[in-house]
């Protein structure tokens, strides 16, 4: 998918709404476990419940893996699901990957090209070559981890250079001579607040990946305010917030409301820009 | 496994050799294309041709989520053959996971509990939560990226803060706060030369894993005199350099060679510590 048809779907929808499709067997509610493959019929029923709330769906890997074979089987027939009745959608695959360069290349082609999503998180601790590979695919993304949400992102993301330059600010900018920004973005964390500031100044143009609205407490008001651009630039991932919003047999319409409760509210931060 | 009862695997066999089964169905020997599982088939002749040469086994997770469901099912197998027949290698899933605390303990759990590796790699970019997970598994091991033998470790890892450490130091330095040299290791290129001076400052008792000896032109002679330490403290890995040493028929004959001539190299280099 290419930027500017991003950019359609979210005008169109009035939503920069992902939804992180992060299915767990011990969280999904006990009357599936019944079914012969639990996590793809909730996976079905969430989507179907908010495919016109949403631009986006990001499972993320750790969860499909966990379950072995059964997990990978589920994680193939949930976005082949997506990708047929539902092809407008972007698809991300949240597995930050990342290793040298002829081992990246087989995390891209497995994702990119057999699992055919539209994009990949990939963490940069290794730098150009493990990156790159990903990056060879024609209107495919690599989403690039920078400030994470999650408080371990202080350990080292925020290491400091004796220019006063930040490690996640030196990913931002050094990763500008291998992508640009309609094949590469970024994952900010929703709870970073002020940083999208300064992230700003990196990256004007490219769309931000932003996880941490809902469980993990971050916010969306503040994310629009320092984050939006003239594109939006923005994709909101609310995982748990949505998937879980009900744990009863009407699992799907807790989801939906849920949904529709941030949709709403961006389709007012929309306003700014549209 | 222990870390005593590692070492006590290295004087025995004089080895502190770890054989890496990147098994990529394009360059495996044409003729097992015919068998069942030519993956499996592949790793269990390079297993039995150099166990008693080596004292671990590191599959590199990449080549087999490459080959969807099948690729799984011959990791497992090929774990399980290992874990059956020669119970005291050690296995290192090399993996470079690494997510937000919840998402973190379940790789974890995929790779320590239920595929029951003794080590996984860990990307440390997202810092403490991503990473302790994984040390909550009793004689379980932890391998963090610290200097990789990559083009693009210069990219971050060597990102200087204004006392001139490095990024991959701080990395040292940090996690000593979360584990220790009883379930922790590094990754260090063996192509970083004398950076290993460097980095025993910081981690003078833990075990380094070494890839990039052979294919990638690092030196075993470099990596032992700044590496080796009282315990060895290094496990030396080669991938290609030995699997795929012989092409044909006789290819498992091929990679004991390879393997006995690093052998015989390590044996040497242990002299100076036995």
């Amino acid at each position: 998918m290419t930027k500017q048809e991003l950019f359609e779907q979210i005008k169109k929808k009035e939503s920069f709404l992902c939804v992180g499709l992060d299915t767990d067997p011990n969280k999904i509610p006990a009357h599936l476990l019944y079914e012969e493959d639990p996590i793809f019929t909730f996976n079905k029923e969430i989507i179907d419940a908010t495919a016109d709330l949403c631009v986006a769906y990001k499972p993320n890997t750790a969860f499909y893996e966990s379950l072995g074979i059964k997990g990978w089987i589920a994680l193939g027939k949930t976005i082949q699901y997506i990708k047929t009745y539902y092809p407008e959608q972007f698809i991300i695959a949240d597995a930050k990957r990342g290793d040298i360069g002829n081992t990246s290349a087989m995390y891209a082609r497995t994702f990119l090209d057999d699992l055919n999503v539209d994009a990949v998180t990939v963490a940069p601790y290794m730098g150009e070559d493990s990156v790159s590979p990903f990056l060879s695919y024609e209107n495919k993304w690599v989403i690039l981890l920078a400030l994470t949400s999650n408080k371990g992102s202080q350990d080292f993301q925020l290491f400091k250079n004796e220019e006063g330059q930040h490690l996640y600010e030196r990913v931002l900018e050094k990763s500008q001579d291998w992508g640009n920004d309609e094949n590469m973005m970024y994952v900010v964390g929703a709870t970073q607040g002020k940083s999208f500031e300064a992230i700003r100044k990196y990256v004007p143009n490219h769309f931000l990946l932003v996880p941490g609205v809902g469980a993990q407490g971050g916010s969306l008001q503040e994310v629009c305010k320092y984050g939006l651009n003239t594109q939006c630039g923005l994709l909101v991932n609310s995982s748990r917030g949505i998937i879980y919003a009900d744990n009863t047999i009407d699992y799907a319409e807790g989801a939906r409301n849920a949904a529709k409760t941030l949709q709403l509210q961006m389709a007012k931060e929309l306003e700014a820009i549209l």
